[in-house]
């Protein structure tokens, strides 16, 4: 092995399944480069989709099941990676690592009332389980560490989207649009601290949510936006989403499942029962490529800070009703999706853990407080081995590296 | 720093508070010597332990209670450290690691009916936010990959038990009673394989439950075993408690409080509510010592297992009403304590969860297969620094010994 060679794993918010990428990586910091070599997705079975969901969800979670869903998916995380090896016709030798983000089921940028209710996140996917179903050090359980320093957890892909985007002569602001949608803001040739990344609100979440329930199960999103562009745009429902407190908070600012959940979608139905399917999945599209428009000017362009470039990535960058309505909304700046700059706008985030989990390996700082909202930099990351080979692996990349 | 400097804490399933030992270690695997330089015990405050004790009842349990509980008992985690460095006059460079058991809320060692109920086990006190708290990295973790490689996660001091007690004379018992009961055989002059190990019972768990709930909350346990010499035992109650299916099950088993918590004391309240509160004390303090020596009978002694000495540790060890009955019911095996030793009866278990994240960090097997009925030897643990001198001093320490 004479490259550095890992493997990212990511699982979103919205539940569909879990991206796999095997990735070569050189340099570091600044100079990381990253080569996707190969990648698989696997959707969840209706059945570990519906589990998930109901741990999502604080009134059908509960603790047998948080216990048992930790362990069944670090196993199914391995069967991943295990499928992905076969393909790529590797072996656990050829890899240094694997990063994992791990499954989300529950997340709370601030303290409670209770002493004991402190801001905090919960990944789950047990890491020694992945480990050890694979053969190979596991990195992951990243969001502890940025909260530990004050910082809300998220994004975190901010980080990595510095260390790609970073341009000299165009300010740019990389949106990803997966379950929830976010926003890193990386101002032409500046250094990392001035990078701000923020949470615009919902991404596919409320889309998804919709056309799951009007298509009794059968799509689990809006293929090509093929929905959205046959109904109407609902201005009352719109006025009313749009006027979500959410996006009155200044950045930095994080959400989720807790405030654009099931509850959520159940509110809009219980309203707005008289509106047909196709209407409701185009007034929530618009929303969504409103709440960006919105965030962005609110937030970044009335403040001062210019937009050049939009780059698009997650599921969302694949609906070209949601895209043509970020454009027709945002005229004054370039739209493009993340495949412009030969990345896949699917497995951006997966790609991105995957150097997450290099530098944390590295001994390296891996996030920026100016995102996350943290007192300090921090090394995000836990690390799993269990077995001796495992762990020579990645010592012998922090004795050639470091 | 020239010799390894290590602190362990320990906070067991009777949700007392947290055990925490700075401890020297020399040598690895067999020939590893431990030293305890100084300890703390921090018992938890009324209100978080009501917090604990809801978070591991599955009936009040809930996500976001969970979510936030891992993360506050990170840092209550490193604010016990802090407060051991300053007692011992010593600054975070002076350690090299934190290895911490965490908090179990919930314990499931065989799979249930459902794909994602899978036989698991969830320690709570994040390893990240006590890393950020101390400066120092930290293991912990552990019991996840015991159960990935099939074992029952428990008991994991068994390990320590058989590299500090192994003998080439006798034949030990070295019997754990801290909210559960357990046991390491570790045969006369034999190898680590042969050693068994397995949760005997209940330990103090149900006999502090009921004093705490006579008392009204003023005593948590019951001190020198005061009000079990005051008591009678009764026979009848007796016999039903030792009639419970746990104790017919075949070794290797694990239990908690899932089988002896609240819902098994409100049984018996309601039961036997015509007792006086010494009698259920002596009654119930009697049944564990009956169970441990029932279990030795049945699952070693009558299987050819001699055992020569018992060697007691943990809270049980300071009820002189428990060693007795214990010394009672096996008349043929000498009874000691873990003083006997020059080890702290009382925080030998954080002394153990020293050196097990010791062996993680060298990269070296910390579990008995034969004592958890795993398939296979495994690292056991995970490993979290934030900052990049936490790393460096365990990569010293690695480069150093291995």
């Amino acid at each position: 092995m004479t490259k550095t060679v890992g493997i990212g794993l990511m699982s979103g918010t919205s539940l569909d399944g879990i991206d796999a990428v095997l990735v070569e990586i050189d340099g570091m910091d600044e100079n990381v480069v990253v080569r996707m070599i190969d990648s698989i997705t696997r959707s969840y079975s209706k059945e570990i989709r519906e589990e998930l969901l109901q741990l999502c969800d604080p009134s059908s979670a509960n603790l047998q099941k948080i216990c048992s869903a930790n362990m069944f998916l670090g196993k199914e995380f391995g069967s991943v990676v295990n499928e992905l090896l076969e393909k790529a016709n590797l072996v656990k030798e050829d890899v240094h690592f694997i990063s994992s983000h791990g499954q989300t089921i529950y997340h709370q940028p601030f303290n409670g009332e209770n002493q004991v209710d402190v801001a905090s996140t919960l990944q789950i996917g047990d890491l020694s389980t992945l480990s050890e179903s694979t053969g190979i050090a596991v990195v992951g359980d990243f969001r502890t560490a940025d909260m530990a320093a004050g910082g809300q957890g998220a994004p975190l892909v901010s980080f990595v989207d510095y260390l790609l985007f970073n341009n000299p002569n165009s300010s740019r602001a990389i949106q990803n649009i997966g379950g929830i949608g976010n926003v890193t803001y990386v101002p032409k040739n500046s250094p990392s601290d001035v990078t701000q990344s923020f949470d615009t609100g919902p991404g596919n979440m409320v889309i998804d949510e919709i056309v799951f329930r009007v298509t009794d199960g059968e799509r689990h999103y809006d293929k090509d936006g093929e929905m959205a562009y046959q109904g109407q745009i609902h201005q009352d429902l719109l006025t009313k989403l749009i006027s979500h407190e959410y996006f009155q908070i200044e950045p930095p600012k994080t959400t989720g499942r807790e405030l654009f959940g099931k509850q959520f979608v159940d509110d809009i139905f219980n309203e707005y029962n008289q509106l047909s399917p196709v209407d409701l999945v185009a007034t929530v599209t618009e929303w969504t490529a409103v709440s960006i428009a919105h965030s962005y000017k609110q937030f970044l362009v009335d403040k001062g800070y210019e937009i050049n470039e939009v780059i698009v990535g997650g599921g969302g960058s694949y609906n070209p009703f949601l895209i043509e309505r970020l454009k027709h909304h945002l005229p004054e700046m370039t739209i493009y999706t993340h495949e412009h700059f030969h990345i896949s706008s699917d497995l951006k985030e997966a790609m991105a853990f995957a150097v997450l989990g290099y530098q944390c390996i590295l001994g390296k700082y891996n996030q920026i407080p100016s995102a996350t909202g943290a007192q300090k930099q921090v090394i995000m990351g836990k690390i799993a081995y269990t077995q001796p080979d495992a762990l020579k692996r990645i010592d012998d990349l922090r004795s050639v590296l470091q």
